[in-house]
């Protein structure tokens, strides 16, 4: 196990240093996997970090495990084949008809995987999440479920492995899992940018059409007769013409319904691929002499930033994404007035091409537990969680005995944080459990050790045992504890075992967290062991789903805006107070005014720091957290503050992922995806 | 069914009138519909068009029969269960592991659809496709397989239609034929978008490092070693460097290893999306601060016009896939050098980006006929014909005595002139029937008659009796008879029903037809009446398969570019004589010398007229065919000449389709799609 855990560290390093940029592994542990699939070691791509002729590649172990058919596993937790949509023999899609037959049967108990402020290299949530899964339902024999984000396509040619978790505790077929999947994310694509062309297409006619010529074309002479359509209607009645007879409109009424007048300047809706392109950041459009000089600034976005991903991860159900897909705010017009995606008429259009993703997709672990992957929004400029969706039915699945464990994305400042107030607060489902992921050397550098960074090897404050930094750093891990008990859950603490820790180090970890006011702390080695590996921890949980819980949400929305903001910075990042810059003091006043000031916050704020400043690790104090922009995302249901620059479009590096991934044309076999 | 005729042809003016520019429609037929389903013309979308209470709605026809599950379909045409992987109930995938399973079954007949030179209104093509494999299939009892191409999303939301055929031969359901399908589309977006953005990234980095700061990036050291890559091996093979060791390159060595050196004005590839976006025709990429001001002109494409559709449709498996995709050239070096996706070292990426979009997809028609819908490349810059791998399955699938009918795009001019010389010389099949779709409306406008254009009422010549005209215009046909007989294949003219053509009309039209050199000419009603109204043309097509055919190619490939594009240019359209303009010569030059001189010929001309001036109907004569310029499509495998201007990216009108597609979130029905 040392050794394999000793190549691990080593192929992060080797990988690292491939790249320039950052690097983010999702699976560190420690690992006896040397005996168990060295002999399996052999694609092209892991060559370079095979290090010891032993093993890391997480793609070998996936394709070393037989996934049970889909449709098996399907029937074996209670869908009904009317429910379930095959995609192949490894995914399904569930249909939402089985939360309507579900409907009257009691939730299974709801954990949700949160973890200290990571280092870069992060610290093992996708991993705990199906190991804990596993624990439970392979070796516990309860009903379980992982709920998790699907992860972009993009980074995974790019510089970042998938996200299926890692060694023993993944989701397979992971190729699968990282590719296409079913299409959600690709439909996502096409419905973004269904939008952005709509709003070009219409300025653009706009500016070159008379009303007149406007009102004829958009509600056309047929037959002898103009007739609206629906989502003209709706238009009308927003703007407050009650009038169904198209010729009986003034002109000055004709004038307001065909023109959306929107202001090029103030359109925050942005194309978007699920590729990474760094020459697409900033673009100027409409160069064409066909567009006769309309031509404008504009970017690409990665799809996983669009707003209809939080659209699909906020969801309840058709006929409310529906509403939330005809709600989104796109641009102001020139005197001020938002302009929807429903008064570009796109509003069914975007519903038609995301009826399929709604569905969550149903895989499975390596150790057979059923796993939903739904839905992958940011965890800065979104929300950060998987869909509403997919942990509901799974709560149905699983009976009031069993268990639904699904993943908050990046500390429990942000993604936990989100969990409860944005999540938790659409969905009206009640969480019975916090899992804390933490590992040694997180709090050591939390503590005042070296800085952790990709590609450069680990300082031996992180390798050799040194109690003062660690308890230094157990700062961060108690306040983290008591940002969950905030929202009034119980908190199990699991620390992801690394081979160079040491029993007194993970010993002082378990007694810092109880006394911090955690449930329960307990050692981990899923990564290296599966299921069996969590077995602890899945037992602290299970007594932890039967203690006292007092849910309640950390602000409610009806406050101002800058309250809800400031009650966030003070009581979950320990800032002495929130400051705002020009821009976001009229924005706030803008969504105020516009009827969007009381939606929940999403704070996009760096995960490196509990405060703004990637750099200030532990649990910082006296800072004021700045507030740069504030922008909406009126169809998700949120408002989201900027506290710094966000970047949503990755690059590739000078030697990408992509020179190491090949399919094999005889065994079809994909090598080099990690 | 005259009174519903003239529904449609209202219908057509109808919805024409609301768009300013050209419509296609692929269904048109006479009909008595009116009696069968004006029940269920509710939608809203419809409202618009629907006249006199009839219908002319394929997606209420569509949505009026229930798809037989297509896992039973599949049993029943003779695939195995591991062959086929269902997505949903009615889409599957099929492996390529049934041809090898099947590879010594002797292949089945392989009839062509073709059409004469149409109208901008379309003459039944795709209709014709699916009327003949019902009469064949449903009535006539025999083995048969409609294969078609997969339609553009884009074009759905924007002034066309979907191509599902329409009325009663149609693919059913016809909202995923038109949707995402099973995400092929989506996988070529990816797989095109990540060759663009390694292309521009791969510069970006060439700029900003040293060839030694490339270099270490590039073969980074692993544990004190540095090694080549499987790709890197095959780019120093290509450089003519016998070495393996990357320490003992030469400085020379290096430099050129690491240099793609790419001269950004030869840059050929193109980004793509699936959407109707005008505003990114012409596009400046590369504006944000982190690019350093290597901003650069940049166009998107719609995805179906990137040459890994071509790809995609011309493949015979796995590894000439990865062949073809590591073999196209998206630029020149400064030095002139062709730059290949394999030098990017993106191959294997792209290889597991299509490794699903490789398997064709399983549907049905309206009366359970198998359909194989795959890959759908443009027909003007590429060849217009759904996949080779398509036909290949369904021709051992439907076994000696049974039979494939395949679509061409356009006319036979074009889609068949390409089929034959393009993809049956990539595949090897032997046709053994060309279908050739004509009406009396497009001969009457080939025969001098007043302008067919979208939006306007169609003049009296149209409707009422004119042999004259009709007699002048089936010079269009014979011509077109006769294209097709070049190749030493029985041609069958189907002469596709309207209810205001007369028995004189008609019987003009089969008597020319078969004094032009037609093995037979034969009425059809299939779009109203399905199979039924198809069958006289099925059983020509069985008498016509049986009649000894000699097929031969029309040029050899070894002829230098310009004689092959001449011979089209002569025998095909009836062309004088070819005319180079100098950046055509130019390319022609460097294909050759770059050794691409040898590759079949695709050109792109309007399929409005055989001339290259769509105003010229009939058979054209005296022309020089201007060659404006030369592409290459070196993966797919074929030059494209350019005889006009292509637009490779549609726009949305001043009123898109979107404004009547809409979701009942209850029913989940799709409405407003057509």
């Amino acid at each position: 196990a040392q050794k394999s855990q000793s190549c691990r560290v080593m192929c992060t390093l080797v990988l690292s240093s491939i790249h320039s940029d950052v690097i983010l592994f999702t699976s560190l542990g420690s690992s006896s996997l040397v005996q168990r699939s060295s002999h399996i070691c052999h694609a092209a791509g892991w060559r370079l970090c095979c290090i010891e002729q032993s093993s890391c590649c997480d793609i070998e172990i996936s394709r070393s495990y037989m996934p049970k058919p889909i449709g098996q596993l399907a029937k074996e937790i209670g869908l009904i084949s009317e429910e379930v949509e095959l995609y192949g023999q490894t995914k399904a899609k569930v249909l939402l008809s089985a939360l309507k037959r579900l409907k009257d049967k009691p939730d299974g108990k709801y954990v949700v995987v949160t973890g200290i402020t990571p280092t870069p290299l992060g610290e093992g949530k996708s991993t705990t999440t199906m190991g804990l899964a596993q624990a439970l339902g392979a070796h516990l024999h309860q009903n379980v479920f992982a709920c998790v984000r699907q992860p972009s396509q993009g980074p995974t040619f790019g510089i970042k492995g998938g996200a299926a978790g890692g060694g023993y505790s993944q989701v397979i077929p992971m190729e699968e899992f990282n590719l296409h999947l079913t299409g959600d994310i690709h439909a996502i694509t096409a419905a973004s940018n269904l939008v952005a062309a709509a709003i070009d297409a219409r300025i653009f006619h706009e500016l070159t059409q008379t009303d007149q010529a406007l009102y004829t074309r958009l509600v056309p002479l047929i037959n002898g007769i103009r007739q609206f359509s629906d989502i003209q209607i709706r238009r009308l009645q927003k703007l407050g013409i009650r009038k169904m007879e198209p010729t009986t409109l003034t002109e000055e009424e004709m004038h307001k319904f065909v023109r959306l007048d929107i202001d090029p300047t103030t359109i925050t809706w942005q194309r978007v691929l699920d590729t990474n392109d760094r020459f697409l950041r900033s673009i100027t459009i409409g160069q064409s002499p066909t567009e006769k000089g309309f031509s404008r600034t504009a970017q690409f976005d990665i799809t996983v930033a669009s707003e209809i991903m939080a659209v699909l991860a906020l969801t309840d159900g058709l006929e409310d994404m529906r509403r939330r897909l005809g709600r989104m705010v796109v641009a102001s017009s020139k005197t001020g007035e938002p302009v929807t995606t429903d008064d570009l008429g796109v509003t069914g259009a975007l519903t038609v091409l995301m009826k399929d993703a709604i569905k969550p997709n149903l895989m499975q672990t390596l150790e057979g537990t059923p796993v939903f992957v739904h839905a992958g929004p940011f965890a800065n400029i979104a929300h950060g969680n998987s869909s509403v969706l997919a942990d509901k039915i799974a709560l149905k699945l699983v009976g009031q005995e069993g268990f639904v464990v699904t993943e908050a994305g990046f500390g429990a400042d942000i993604g936990m944080e989100k969990f409860f107030n944005i999540k938790c607060r659409y969905s009206g489902l009640q969480p019975h459990v916090v899992v804390l992921v933490a590992t040694v050397r997180a709090l050591k550098m939390h503590g005042g050790g070296p800085t952790v960074s990709a590609g450069v090897p680990l300082p031996k404050e992180y390798t050799e045992e040194n109690l003062q930094l660690l308890a230094n750093g157990c700062s961060n891990l108690s306040k983290q504890i008591q940002n969950a008990r905030i929202f009034g859950i119980p908190v199990v603490v699991a620390v992801n075992v690394f081979k160079t820790d040491t029993e007194a180090e993970l010993d002082l970890v378990a007694q810092m967290a109880k006394e911090a006011g955690a449930f329960n702390a307990v050692k981990c080695t899923h990564w290296a062991e599966g299921g069996k590996g969590a077995l602890a921890l899945a037992q602290a949980v299970q007594r932890a789903s039967q203690a006292p819980s007092h849910f309640k949400f950390l602000y409610n929305v009806e406050l101002p805006v800058m309250d809800k903001i400031r009650i966030i910075a003070q009581q979950i990042y320990g800032a002495d107070d929130i400051e705002l810059f020009p821009e976001a003091e009229q924005k706030i006043i803008l969504y105020t005014k516009q009827g969007f000031g009381n939606l929940p916050i999403c704070m996009a704020k760096t995960h490196l720091s509990l405060s703004h400043d990637p750099e200030r690790k532990g649990v910082p104090k006296g800072f004021v957290l700045p507030i740069r922009d504030v922008r909406a995302s009126v169809g998700a249901g949120f408002l989201y503050p900027l506290i710094g620059t966000m970047s949503t479009m990755p690059g590739l590096p000078t030697r990408p992922c992509f020179y190491d991934i090949d399919l094999d044309p005889v065994t079809e076999e994909v090598n080099g995806l990690f």
